[in-house]
């Protein structure tokens, strides 16, 4: 019915998050109909990122330059380390303006029942990191079961190095309704609450 | 915060369908994490498709080969044709496997607003078409307004030609309960009863 071309096009297309079978062969079509100010462009943009892109040696970022072009700042905090679990949630944090230290991607979380240790993320090379001076390591991981053990076992591990380490504030987030919090945020939010 | 090439590449990964500045930030992502097995496959995917697809002379679908892949069939009814609106209507109908004719892609439909006339669209082709020997045209266009008009259109023009033209069904779809059904469609199915 179509081209083998289009067939693998589509298959490919599918695997993007958010992307199904149907949204792919739709996606193709788009595609198809806009060569010129779309496919081609998106070709040669795939190829060259794919080609330029580095994990940064120092935070685990990936960018264009190594090292990535946060920790080639000398403007920043060099006390202060964040540590995350994803590149994504890097580019979050980064996106708000709102913190001016270094970061360190995990690549992932401890985990147990996927047999997910310390020595399978970046944490050795967090706590050699730390150890270099760094005055405060905030976690900032997800609010999952993982996650949390995760956090637990890194302020653990870190305090001995005399690092003060710190964590996210949970509470309701802003232009959160309060009736359509889950208990955890509204029982974490209540305990933490603050004189105003 | 990232390099140029990622802000590029998200850029364009936001102009696809489904797609805006956050999902594309997560499909860029999702891209340079699997970079093997995906970004470099779906560059090579997207050049290769662009390269190869060209437009059919006869049907003006696009695929690979010219004339399409249905064009080429001697086994399909040469007396009936399908008129789509769009490639992705063609793609719907053929799934199906219940037309065994040849297909018309019309590239939109008729606008008064939008000033789009039939010398706009491949219908002067259908017209040639029709008259070297179709016995039937199936308008298979949406039942929209634009649609509706274009249907009506093609029917006054098709019928001189000594063509019988007929047009999909409307009704309540397979699986569509009662209650959700638009007037509309319910008044349409009411007065298009069959006898059981």
């Amino acid at each position: 019915m179509t081209g083998t071309e289009i067939e693998h096009l589509i298959k490919l297309l599918a695997r993007l998050p958010g992307y199904g079978p149907r949204s792919a062969r739709r996606a193709a079509l788009h595609l198809l109909k806009n060569r010129a100010s779309l496919m081609r462009p998106l070709a040669g943009a795939l190829s060259a990122a794919a080609e330029a892109i580095v994990e940064c040696p120092q935070c685990h970022n990936l960018d264009t330059q190594s090292p990535c072009a946060i920790c080639v700042q000398q403007a920043r905090d060099a006390g202060m380390i964040c540590v995350v679990e994803d590149i994504s949630d890097l580019w979050a944090i980064e996106k708000t303006g709102a913190f001016r230290g270094y970061y360190h991607v995990l690549g992932g979380t401890l985990s147990a029942l996927d047999g997910i240790g310390p020595e399978d993320l970046s944490i050795p090379h967090l706590l050699a990191r730390a150890g270099e001076g760094a005055r405060e390591v905030i976690i900032a991981l997800s609010a999952t079961i993982d996650g949390q053990t995760t956090a637990h076992y890194l302020s653990e591990t870190l305090r001995p190095l005399g690092v003060q380490v710190t964590q996210l504030a949970h509470g309701v987030p802003i232009g959160g309704q309060i009736d359509y919090m889950d208990d955890g945020t509204l029982a974490t939010a209540l305990k933490s609450r603050k004189a105003v």
